[in-house]
């Protein structure tokens, strides 16, 4: 039985029925959660009767554990990551944890207490009955997911359609997205969404994915708000990127190789499209403005990113030449601007 | 036979007597030899007929390979590491490579092209004189190494002494200093040196180290500038770290996660010196301000970085809180603020 953890936090943590006790183990915690670093370890620490690591560094999502560090350096018996979901195999990508792995990693739930009033899901109905969006459907962060069902049943009592939505592994909860993964929310029915949720990162990838309208209800600032029109201001600059590298002859392949995004096959299917161009591979774990401007010269026109779809899209989109997904560098290279394709 | 390679920049590449022909290389570059990735990449993939990849992320020495990782993940055929030396084990850390990876590992050399002018010498000897020093090591980084003879004539025929200094290593040539090791040119006889190379951070670990007159001179920007006011300005600003940390008692213990930085006979030290205090441990790969910063809260009083010692002075050493050295940390826990120790 899964067992909640209450650290004086704002967030249930739920522990898997996994035996913690007594082991060494590394704490990973999303940026968001790491204000309560200690107040976690310490907390764990009486409760399992662990020795913590508070792991620093930043870790974006379960592709990102850097446990090949971790366990060849450190070796503690468990890394017990929290706030993050395991995810499935992405497309083409040898992206779920091998199996001596996966015994050693500790998935934990951090659900937010902040509970949702239902004026909110009202005000996020108004905005999306300005586009007259019949068929709707609930998507949300993983500290959210707990209250899908409050916003299903608030919404299906106004009469909407509402399209379900289930999870496609057992670790996804219903309604539930990633910033690289919307597949639990896309269906061809579907003419808006509701998104619970903070921040831009999620709602524009649910955005670039659907090209749909989106009420966004942000509840760490109890606030509703219209993001299409947020969303379609992005869409706008990668087309215009994208339009960009179509006359880019030699291109930079940039090969992601954090251990989740490592994608041979969507790198081997760049370079094929890349037959009548010039290209050079590079590689890195970590993709920034910093490394990329470090080799960057006159010689290259446009990079492509076979590692993170996000870094092009948060992280390099105003970077000075076109800075590519694969799925835009097979628009940029295929000549058609249409059929946007995000993530991939 | 080392085999030397012009690629039509201003270094020569010397290459170790290793086949690498038609491989699957991996090359690696110090920050500063970036800017000529692709021009080297070329050349070699000319020269030796290998499928180069270029690797964007910034190395900071043998310390650093990142070959984890990459092994695991990429797994090309060989790592080509231009610029940077292998370096002997360290003080009580396995930093020597395991030899299953260094047989896939290539050290190229870069020598700087830039000869020495003798009237460089001879202004770096008066700035020697003004402090009477008479007893004259050479110390230099890794690009300038083949120049040694040449300084060595010219000071000792102005009739200084100068102490020879011999690698500890075969791959360490005569005065070369890395970042954290200035081993090759410690000896009580030495009261200054010559240093070759540019910027601040080679000089600045060799004053640390020896708190002795330092002469720089930079072939890059033709200059040469007494360096021990600069040196003697970081010095205080430690020992005013170093006397601020003597009130902490509660300490985060920084286990730094590259390869070749991780010292667990320091981290065991450390934890016994912390026995009447009480500490936190933490862990990074890379370790910064950014990732420092996501962590800390009122309940940290000051921070060791067990890893990497540079880290301390280069990058945090602005930090509103003591992050020290484990050298450093030894002297504010033991309450003596005399013999300053660097590095360690």
């Amino acid at each position: 039985m899964p067992e909640s953890l209450e650290c004086g936090i704002p967030y249930t943590l739920i522990f898997p029925d996994i035996e913690i006790k007594g082991k060494k183990a590394l704490i990973q915690l999303p940026d968001g959660l790491k204000q309560f670093s200690l107040t976690i370890a310490n907390c764990i620490r009486e409760k399992y009767g662990v020795e913590p690591i508070i792991h620093m560094e930043s870790i974006y999502g379960a592709c990102d554990l850097q446990y090949n560090q971790i366990f060849s350096i450190l070796n503690p018996d468990i890394i017990i990551h929290i706030g993050h979901s395991e995810y499935p195999n992405y497309i083409a990508s040898p992206l779920s944890l091998p199996e001596n792995i996966r015994k050693r990693i500790v998935f934990v739930k951090a659900l937010s207490k902040i509970d949702i009033d239902e004026t909110l899901v009202l005000r996020a109905l108004e905005i999306l009955n300005s586009y007259n969006v019949k068929n709707i459907s609930v998507a949300l962060t993983a500290q959210h997911t707990h209250l899908y069902n409050k916003i299903f049943n608030i919404v299906s009592n106004k009469k909407y359609n509402i399209i379900e939505s289930n999870g496609l592994a057992p670790y996804y909860e219903p309604g539930q997205i990633i910033g690289c993964d919307f597949r639990p929310v896309l269906n061809k029915k579907i003419d808006g969404y509701i998104f619970l949720g903070g921040g831009e990162f999620h709602p524009l990838g649910l955005y670039l994915a659907t090209l749909k309208p989106i009420a966004q209800i942000d509840l760490y600032s109890n606030t509703v708000r219209d993001f299409t029109p947020i969303g379609a201001k992005y869409y706008k600059k990668r087309l215009f990127t994208i339009s960009k590298a179509m006359e880019a002859n030699h291109w930079g392949v940039i090969i992601g190789l954090k251990t989740g995004q490592y994608r041979p096959f969507i790198i081997n299917m760049i370079i094929k499209m890349l037959s009548k161009k010039q290209y050079v591979l590079l590689s890195s774990e970590n993709i920034n403005e910093i490394n990329l401007r470090s080799i960057d010269n006159d010689w290259y026109d446009a990079f492509i990113i076979t590692g993170c779809p996000r870094i092009p899209i948060d992280d390099l989109i105003d970077y000075e030449k076109p800075v590519l997904t694969p799925g835009e560098a097979y628009m940029a290279l295929a000549g058609k601007i249409d059929n946007y394709m995000f993530p991939w």
